[in-house]
């Protein structure tokens, strides 16, 4: 790119400060729940979210459509329709009183992109689609990346059957409700061909604050973790009388104390050997209904998510902890019911993108670091899929899935700068696959 | 005792076989509350415990009187009324869920008692009063042994404007509800005088299954451990997206769980020590209305028991568990907020009455062994207050506070037969103090 468009992509996107940021005000108040915010995927919130984008694509005079899970494409049309499109976006839901931004950014980040280039006057060869992507949030349904997965035809077998936790409903309820057709996605066919998309690239906040820790205000993804789950497992032992002896105890929630401090353990092994990973029990509590504080927990609850960056890493930490928890059941007298399982493959990203991206950052003056997404995103159901994959992270700095998400719109402005400049490139210089 | 009167005491004390059982039976059904029975302290339940006491005592023509915190006393008259008294009897609550015999078999086992007295045809010296107690279970208003401690006049300072954990009504308004009269109990007024009373005799089921494991029907108690608790203690780390890097997180519920294994570490320690103790977290939680799967807690509550039979060791105990905390807190980064603190002196069992029983069951051939409550009981509140104190306890299999309690009626009416033989020698054969 020349100097003199370095200066107009810089320009043209810092002219959508105004309407970003007022686009981010009404995407909070529409959802506020104190602390924080929540859009429930299928959602009046979500639905709410998805209407605030697309009023803005209409005055963008973008092509809008949805597919059978309700995703909305918002597309600036290529003079040459046939080629392969470039797809951006993130999704609209959240998770219960979590931030503003994640997910959210990612669409604004593509539709102040197209702005932006529209500003500046040039004309793509292919098609840009901003996706507002549904159901990410696997808190809600148990399911990862529910909406990019249902476009891509890859949703896992069964899950349009499971219910939603608050709702007891199930998925495909939900998304007839919200205008959706669950009998299409049940014959599995994909709205998009995976074969004939040119790129996916997602703007997401960071969600850890490394780049806070840095001082660097963009990061570009070296990779997004897979994880496997356990959503409901729980440790069954006895209940007892507060004074009953440690050798006849079956305490469930010891048990489930010494699991936690292994997997710390073997994360904190894995972390001193250069192999980054993560270990969250993010439930994790005697049965309410029964607990006290005289009473020996008979009965113990987790959820589990282990992350890592390599299938090796993740399958040896499986191995382990299975073989912790037999040790613990045969020291402490309980039994562990794991419940079901889930697992996400590990994502990688283009590197032709990320070549490309680390270019565009440069040239516009823009400092940027390289990172490991420490989460799952809807841009890992892409690379699944085989769709060329990019993310880039704005600083944060407080953590995502909470309500004290802090991005600043400087930063954030930053990270469209470097979309912007790599969607030009992509789509308007570059006549050829 | 002669050998014709451990005889008669045995026969005795064998034909209340079928109204013992009759009684339990009718106690189970009343307070049925699936799984197990629950009988909250002065709640309606309780309440009928009492009343059905009540009804054998006047079928046993005893005196029957209560007191300002509705206490039930059911007295055999002794010829000299001037005498100090004994008193035998346990609490009539129960914790939610749990079984049948906790508490309430202490009660049955006195009236049993004074039943085959009276077959025996034996008339008392001093008054033998058997008393059915409030509220002991700490569960309910997160303090110990309400009724006895009301009877004695050492009620805790604020105990009757705590409130019951499932109504959120005061203890005053619970006791006024229950026919009792908590200004009384304010002005410190004890209703009995603890100088007055010649003994305080308490049967229980064990609550570890020791007497099982020795193969032993009843056990005589050498001590009841003191504690100290926090009832209602939190973790505040802060609340991170699931990828979070293990450096940045602050994890309300893995501080939690490194504070477990460092307490059950030191009651390892202790135990190979041959320092008896226990360590309990009840409830042990992360915060059920926020958590989630994919979400780092950050916050995190539970309650603490710690018990031992020697005060040094619970102040050992205590001092180390302050300083775990410390570098806990300081490693994580969190806060522990212990809340309120509560603690229950050791009971000393008096070493005279301990021996008359050792004597009792000897001379009825009924094997016993000495056995360390593992729990706190009414019986240490009359300890507290300088009453010669002694406890029986009897076999039960699966523990207390549950609903699986176990308890043969044959290993019963051994304690029975054991406390009628001591009752004999301390209020019918002996005359003086």
């Amino acid at each position: 790119m020349r100097p003199a468009l370095n200066t107009a992509v810089s320009e043209s996107v810092d002219q959508q400060r105004g309407l970003v940021e007022s686009l981010f005000e009404q995407l909070e108040q529409s959802s506020r729940d104190e602390p924080g915010v929540t859009r429930a995927p299928y959602g009046p919130r979500e639905t709410y979210a998805h209407d605030l984008m697309k009023t803005w694509a209409e005055a963008l005079e973008l092509v809008i459509q949805s597919d059978s899970a309700a995703n909305t494409y918002m597309t600036l049309p290529g003079s040459d329709r046939t080629l392969p499109p470039i797809i951006t976006g993130s999704h609209l839901d959240s998770v219960a009183h979590g931030g503003n931004f994640d997910g959210a950014a990612g669409v604004v980040a593509g539709l102040a992109a197209i702005a932006a280039i529209k500003r500046m006057g040039l004309k793509p060869k292919r098609d840009i689609t901003v996706m507002g992507i549904r159901a990410e949030e696997s808190v809600w349904f148990q399911v990862s990346y529910i909406g990019s997965r249902a476009a891509l035809g890859t949703l896992p077998d069964g899950a349009l059957d499971v219910t939603r936790v608050d709702t007891g409903r199930s998925l495909a309820d939900h998304i007839t409700e919200t205008g959706g057709d669950p009998r299409v996605l049940r014959r599995g066919e994909p709205y998009l061909d995976a074969s004939k998309i040119h790129a996916f690239l997602e703007v997401h906040i960071e969600q850890a604050p490394s780049l806070v820790e840095a001082g660097v205000p963009v990061g570009i993804c070296i990779g997004i973790p897979g994880n496997f789950r356990y959503p409901n497992a729980k440790i069954l032992g006895r209940y007892d009388h507060v004074g009953t002896p440690r050798r006849f105890r079956r305490d469930a929630m010891m048990a489930g104390s010494e699991l936690a401090m292994a997997l710390d353990h073997i994360w904190e092994e894995n972390e001193k050997a250069g192999q980054p990973m993560a270990v969250t029990f993010g439930r994790f509590h005697t049965d309410t209904s029964v607990h006290g504080m005289t009473t020996v927990p008979g009965e113990f609850h987790f959820s589990l998510d282990v992350r890592a960056y390599a299938s090796e890493v993740l399958s040896e930490v499986e191995a382990r902890f299975h073989a912790t928890i037999k040790i613990i059941e045969q020291r402490l007298g309980v039994n562990f019911q794991l419940g079901p399982r889930a697992e996400a493959g590990v994502g990688e990203v283009s590197p032709r993108i990320l070549k490309a991206l680390d270019a565009a950052a440069a040239a516009l003056g823009i400092s940027t670091m390289r990172l490991g997404s420490p989460a799952s995103h809807d841009a890992a159901a892409f690379a699944k899929a085989g769709v060329p994959m990019a993310m880039l992270f704005v600083r944060n700095e407080n953590g995502s899935h909470n309500p004290d998400e802090a991005m600043e719109i400087d930063d954030f402005l930053k990270a469209v700068a470097i979309l912007t400049a790599w969607l030009v490139d992509e789509s308007c210089e570059s006549s050829t696959d």
